[in-house]
């Protein structure tokens, strides 16, 4: 066997079952953004150790799709394995599709593992080939018979949420769950994605980096409902717990078995189910398309849950404080790195009640660095920050009553005129859309203009969205909602938790992104006549010394002076003399 | 026969044909917007006037369906008859389908004429009927049995574009039709819309009122295209002149005909073709549904077409201005009617060069009647003018070398504090609209918050769309692009003319509404680094008199000033020193 390049003994196995390519996503059978390592395939057989991206080998060639933010990063570890780089998002990359069929022979057989797959992809991929004159067949993981030391699936205990902390039972979740199925026509429903099932049945795992839910599937029929999981997570308490709300607790490898004793159709999300769980349905009762229902119940947040993501807020807010203050006096006194940043900022929270973990890799990135969407620290690229320029700083906590993501652009000493302005804008852009009033039916596409128009006016934009959907305790970013260019037919509602994060980023000079986390709020009412508008959640102060005077507005200044207070109202109550005097400066009264 | 209620004729010959229902729309067998005489059989029928509305007669009952425009007028028009109102918009209000299910016995038959219904109406009122357990046949047109005296379809004759108003042959057009028909894979292509086709073939014709449009098919196929019309329209010298272009000329009856001697598929655009086109299509060599590839390229308008709209602008603003110094100084002299100021309007345009008409039927609103959207005076409802409160006016006329389209709301003396605040609020909405800079890849949905967000601050908004396009010299009404809060996938390309045109109504006071026609500029690159911008077309002053000044932004002053100085500049020339010195005063600098 050769470790270094496990391709070689891929290739075998593909000759073997005379299969002329595989194509191994980087995601898991639930359609995870974050992922298991036990489910790291793409990774594991093209060296790459980014996020995204899609690794297809033949038996002569092999190619790995990633997006711009890789495009450095991955050659260097791909090439020795023979990998070639295919730019997404670039006008002569070819699809996955039509590079086979040019390097492949008509009829050659292209195999996937059908679990990596949800229905839409792999239906659409399988039209593609087909129209390329390719055949595509499921024949299995041909990477766990390569991978010889491939971790287990983690089997980490699960743990139930306090009924004070999420508001809802189960049983009642179930209950509008079915008020849902039965809308929607279908008897049964087969939760697939992880947040829905924690969501759904109160429970949080730590099976996943930075995202607390647990491997599981949840079939839900009218009279019974399951929850599949390697039963060794679940304590006999929990079981019986869970199990007086209607969920029993059935094991993990199950899910295709007892899918096929279901009589009727399966409702499912052919976005995100995958493949092989759909075939099992299609031999028996049927499988129909539908968007999950929990879905827009997770993001639309109740009562207790906006109040225990206040509360997290607070707790979050403390150590942001307390790091911000504790780098202003370091960078006085000595060398201070980005990996010191990630590390101090961790340190400040884990202080904090109820603290659980990052709840995304904390990005710390100084002067250009900033300007590379998505980085992070590591022993290679850490840098000492100096006395100049900005240190963009997003980071995010897991807390049981709440997750938190927030982000600060901090000046460590003199910018120039160009960072100054840049600042400025994206300031506008934050404070605009936080200050926005919308009426009842408003979609997300409407109000993105809102935090771009300043930059717009300059000719400049930025890439990303400005505000995705945030869980409670879960996922730190959520559906449905969102906030961005692209049309989504979810309007706002009031409950939904989301972020509110404009940016702008120059090549080798700087990057700039402040980031709070918002509410809609405005009374449940459901007509257009009803406005709605956004409660700030997030709690830290932010930093106006390089703002350019003349081009913040009365309201502007109106809205950071009341932000502000707020901050400090709220944050003063739980921090020593020196802290509290710390803040009151960073929040005094700007005019 | 009874000329007063044809139902009861109607319903003799519903029980000859065993036809328990008809369903008449107002539309005709091009989709149009604005229908010819011969077409209006729901206004026959129900004695109706208003321009949209659907009349469903069963041997029993009878009903109307309309929107909130006609909420008022109705009624009396209709229940002499018998007919009842049904609300459209309403949550209480049955759909069509559902209503003839209730009045209905099981397996009753309800008829159509296919000519009134595109294919996707058709198709969609098929479901519905069928699921209530009704049939739906194509027994064709009983109104025609009916209508003793009715119209004759209109033969008035078309006229050829000049090249150098419109920039492009009818040739040239063919070819980038054919392109596109090459791209979307058919060979022939059936265009139904009365503008597509005026565009394509470079003709203009007065068939509808207010839109310079002929009674018209065009079919075009790889190597052949002919325009269906009657042939009494067209001079020897006009169908020489299009047939060098490569269009035979062939009568607008024989359309099926021609259809049926296909061979192939025929594209055609399934939300506008009727129905009955589709049918012969059919029978034949097959219908394919694609969007019309004639829409985007009559958008998307060429510099010639500009540079007409533009001299348009100039003349429409020559008569908005006379008419404007018209009124103030007659408003201190005598008594003027709602009526009054829409005659006089019309002769101000009828004295500018190339004109031809009205645009659409003026809206001249004075007080309380400004918050009835679309409303038109008539004898009835004339009022006449006093020395308080706005006057709500929307005309546009139609030149040879383009459409105008402008709104002013002029105030004719004191105006009330929440008044003025809804006046500014509006002016604010257009202005920053106006104002707007954004990439290439822009929709209109994305805008659309610019022109409203001041409204949203204060809990109010409007019921219409921001932007519609428009078009050069052809409807006042013309897609494919619009700014509104409702996602339509269309991006913003330079060359596209649309209305910015923000508006409040609070009914029984008072209803504001500020409208400028601007073209989308900036570079013709089609990449999201290339920004683009509105350029103003339109030429006349805004009143500021009634503007709050404290809400007006140093962005908003420049706008207006670089606006009124541009309005003097190019109008100033074209009149004589009364009116200029006028002029100035209007245009003189606000600060």
């Amino acid at each position: 066997m050769n470790e270094q390049n496990p391709l070689l003994q891929l290739r075998e196995i593909m000759q073997q079952n005379n299969v002329s390519a595989v194509i191994i996503p980087g995601t898991d059978p639930h359609g995870s953004e974050y992922i298991t390592e036990y489910w790291q395939e793409m990774n594991y057989i093209s060296g790459f150790t980014g996020e995204a991206g899609t690794v297809v080998i033949t038996t002569e060639a092999a190619a790995l799709w990633t997006d711009s933010r890789y495009f450095l990063q991955a050659p260097p570890q791909i090439e020795p394995r023979g990998i070639t780089l295919m730019r997404e998002g670039e006008s002569d990359t070819p699809t996955i599709a039509n590079w086979l069929a040019s390097v492949l022979e008509k009829d050659s057989i292209v195999s996937v593992n059908p679990q990596l797959f949800s229905v839409s992809a792999f239906i659409s991929l399988q039209d593609m080939l087909t129209s390329n004159g390719l055949e595509l067949v499921t024949d299995g993981d041909f990477v766990e018979e390569v991978w010889a030391e491939r971790p287990p699936l983690p089997n980490n205990p699960v743990f139930q949420m306090p009924r004070t902390i999420d508001g809802r039972t189960p049983g009642e979740k179930l209950k509008m769950v079915r008020a849902e199925m039965e809308k929607a026509g279908i008897e049964a429903w087969l939760a697939t994605s992880l947040d829905d099932i924690a969501w759904l049945c109160n429970l949080r795992g730590s099976d996943i980096a930075y995202n607390p839910v647990f491997m599981a599937y949840a079939l839900i029929e009218r009279d019974r409902a399951a929850l599949f999981i390697d039963g060794s997570k679940v304590s006999d308490i929990t079981a019986a717990s869970i199990g007086r709300q209607g969920i029993a607790i059935k094991d993990y490898n199950n899910i295709r078995v007892a899918i096929a004793s279901v009589g009727t159709r399966i409702g499912m999300d052919f976005n995100k189910a995958n493949y092989q769980l759909y075939l099992a349905a299609q031999a028996n009762g049927g499988a129909k398309h539908i968007t999950s229902p929990v879905t827009l119940m997770k993001g639309i947040k109740n009562n207790v849950e906006l109040t225990g993501i206040r509360k997290a807020m607070i707790r979050d807010g403390v150590a942001m404080v307390k790091f911000l203050r504790w780098l202003e006096l370091q960078m006085q006194a000595s060398e201070i790195t980005e990996l010191d940043v990630v590390k101090r900022l961790h340190d400040f929270r884990a202080e904090q009640d109820c603290f659980v973990g990052e709840s995304f890799a904390t990005i710390a990135a100084y002067g250009p660095h900033a300007a590379i969407v998505h980085y992070e620290p590591t022993a290679e690229t850490n840098i000492p920050l100096q006395p100049k320029g900005y240190l963009l700083l997003d980071s995010g906590g897991q807390y049981l009553d709440g997750t938190t993501d927030i982000t600060r652009t901090i000046p460590l000493g003199p910018v120039t005129g160009e960072q100054r302005m840049n600042y400025t804008l994206v300031f506008k852009g934050m404070v605009n859309l936080a200050n926005a009033k919308f009426p009842y039916g408003t979609r997300g596409a409407q109000l993105d203009v809102l935090a771009r128009q300043f930059l717009w006016q300059h000719s400049k934009n930025y890439g990303h969205g400005t505000g995705h959907g945030i869980g409670h305790f879960l996922n730190v970013h959520e559906g449905p909602h969102s906030i961005r260019m692209q049309e989504n037919p979810v309007i706002l509602e009031p409950g939904m938790v989301m972020s509110d994060e404009p940016g702008y980023y120059q090549a080798d000079n700087h990057g700039i992104r402040i980031e709070n986390i918002v509410a809609v709020a405005g009374g449940r009412e459901k007509n257009s006549n009803k406005f709605l508008h956004f409660d700030t959640l997030t709690l830290c102060p932010i930093d106006l010394k390089t703002l350019i005077r003349q081009y913040i507005t009365p309201e502007e200044v109106e809205w950071i002076n009341a932000y502000h207070q707020m901050v400090y109202r709220r944050l003063a109550p739980m921090l020593d003399r020196d802290h509290q005097k710390w803040l009151q400066r960073k929040c005094a009264k700007y005019d």
